[in-house]
């Protein structure tokens, strides 16, 4: 029967692969997906039982409710030198539901969206979900560091979008801000949007600038997309945010309304507690910061070679300097290690980038300790 | 700057206007929107809340949690003689995103999905959005009948999907049994799909089918949606579910993984209780026939002319037979009601019917009676 073509090309991830392979073996370490293992904060699962069994919940207005699109503006504001409203808000089904409307309201076929490799596994997919064209910037030569120079050597007249996972998923690095600068300046005169995924922006090991600090040198076309899954571990309650111009909010949240009409109420009243009461993720950030730092230290003296996470709970690592490994395609490494010893980790492929494995660093030490453990066994260190 | 063109055309539906321009007034009476006025069963807000505070929310699987996608199928079997397994559901955020992510499975540019009217208002722009055609077959020279030789005039090489919403919204009604055998057997040996939108197949007045009935009749090119916003007011929630074949469910999946990732976990488990501990729906269907079978002999003393419900909790109310309005447009007659009254209605012509007007039988009798004073007062009678 009739399906259609771009649908039927687009593949599960890897991601998925291994995850659905790890199902049949015992004893894993899963380090492949990005789901934090902190609790949700206490403060916000009773805030969402009291309303579960206290509040009428019904549909919430589309586009979020007002006081919660207000607090993300004063979140943004307070943290991030935002000069936002409510106006600019919208409240979306996790951060992945506003890439996708934003994403479908501003992209139309042959349009090409720039972005720098390693590259969050979903954004392909959901371009060409669009009809437009992913394109990536390898940027290997220069130590996977993006700047406005090699950014605008790839802007061609079909480029539309381009997206910044600032800090990165799957490498934790984040930008200089004096390279945000020329970035911005780069686009300001430019019919290009610039989408800034920033879901892990509030877990970060050192300061931090938002692309919202641009937000009148970008001539307000930004696009910064967020949530509570990784800040907040609310992975399961399925609730994020864009926040842009209010003209392109209300044609984003068009898409959004026929695609899922709104976001669940009980996690929107959940979102507004973990940003009265729980905003401050430096606690949060620091115990990551402390595993990331270790697994790092580990996995430099077995010579694999590290980008260095200022942010987010990943790390990804490059093995061409590990002769038992160089030649091997990251999907393979990363399948033989789960065969053989039951630690899942993502291939580089996932991410547009060869001979490197993404950790995802969302156990405690003595669990990381296990996994190095495992990864010398298999390497006869 | 840029957007997609699709998008800037379409148009914030006219419910919405309504809604919108009723937050201006004071002492309204909302008949606009189909959100039930009935709570929540209890048991479903106590698991909710207990599953807040005592269970780690975390990602759900993609495509929702196997235990609520089996019970989904054991509830279609008992009650819709269905005969499904967990492999044919896939659960979505609300009913909406199952009919978005069907929609961009299926259509591709210049395809066309045929649709009776009067058709709900947010069909036609999730096939807009996929770049399909709405194709609307007008019935009113057959008293808003469907028939499957109706349907097989209408079928042209393009056609990819019809779309039966069974009982139907706005009008509540329901299709004949023998007439949807007719059309599975129409439909049997052709490449269109058929989805059959039965959101409201729990909220019944009589004897129901469900076209689960004809799935192998229908060699599996049927798509069911549904979900527990209508059924047990769960609008706030958002969680819904598809049923369909295993090759197509695994097409739609790859869409809702990729633009939504997954469904509210705690939803989920709001959904679990709803069938297990509630899914008998007679005594709340009762509560809505008895207010529909009022509100329409209102209405028809008042020479309106109502499709007869035997579903659902809605009136479609035709007025040409009434001076005082039969040469309005639907929208200027539920604008000016909404002025003089604080009655608030939608337009036919949101429907693609002119000349009518569906009320939403969401309130207790009382303040229904409230509402047909305010009509009487505005007819002058």
């Amino acid at each position: 029967m009739y399906i259609n073509k771009t649908v039927k090309e687009i593949q599960i991830s890897d991601i998925r692969k291994i995850y659905e392979k790890m199902q049949t073996y015992e004893n894993t370490i899963n380090m492949s997906l990005g789901e934090p293992d902190i609790d949700v904060p206490e403060e916000v699962k009773k805030a969402v039982a009291h309303h579960a069994v206290n509040t009428r919940i019904k549909y919430s207005p589309v586009g979020g409710m007002p006081e919660l699109r207000q607090k993300i503006a004063d979140f943004y504001n307070e943290n991030f030198s935002g000069k936002f409203s409510a106006d600019n808000v919208l409240v979306t089904v996790g951060s992945t539901e506003g890439l996708g409307s934003v994403m479908k309201a501003i992209i139309a076929d042959g349009d090409e969206v720039l972005m720098p490799t390693p590259a969050y596994v979903g954004y392909g997919s959901l371009i060409k979900l669009t009809g437009g064209t992913p394109k990536y910037i390898d940027l290997r030569e220069n130590e996977f560091k993006l700047t406005a120079e090699i950014l605008e050597k790839h802007i061609t007249p079909k480029t539309k979008l381009v997206i910044l996972t600032n800090p990165n998923n799957p490498s934790g690095t984040t930008l200089p801000k004096e390279e945000m600068e020329k970035i911005a300046a780069l686009l300001k005169d430019k019919e290009i949007y610039l989408l800034s995924d920033e879901i892990y922006a509030s877990i970060v090991f050192e300061e931090y600038t938002s692309f919202a600090e641009y937000w009148e040198k970008l001539e307000k076309k930004l696009i910064v997309v967020s949530g509570f899954s990784k800040s907040h571990s609310m992975t399961g309650y399925r609730i994020g945010y864009i926040i842009t111009n209010p003209d392109l909010q209300l044609q984003v949240k068009k898409v959004s309304q026929y695609n899922v009409t709104s976001t669940s109420t009980l996690s929107q009243y959940g979102a507004l507690v973990a940003l009265e009461k729980c905003s401050d993720r430096k606690e949060v950030s620091e115990i990551y910061r402390k595993r990331v730092e270790y697994f790092k230290n580990e996995l430099e003296k077995m010579r694999f070679k590290c980008l260095e996470p200022k942010g987010a709970f990943y790390i990804f690592a490059g093995y061409e300097n590990i002769d038992r490994l160089k030649n091997m395609k990251s999907l393979d490494f990363a399948l033989d290690l789960l065969e053989k010893t039951g630690l899942a980790i993502v291939p580089g492929s996932t991410f547009q980038v060869e001979g490197y494995v993404r950790f995802s660093i969302v156990h405690d030490i003595p669990v990381l300790e296990e996994a190095i453990g495992r990864l010398k066994k298999y390497m006869n260190l």
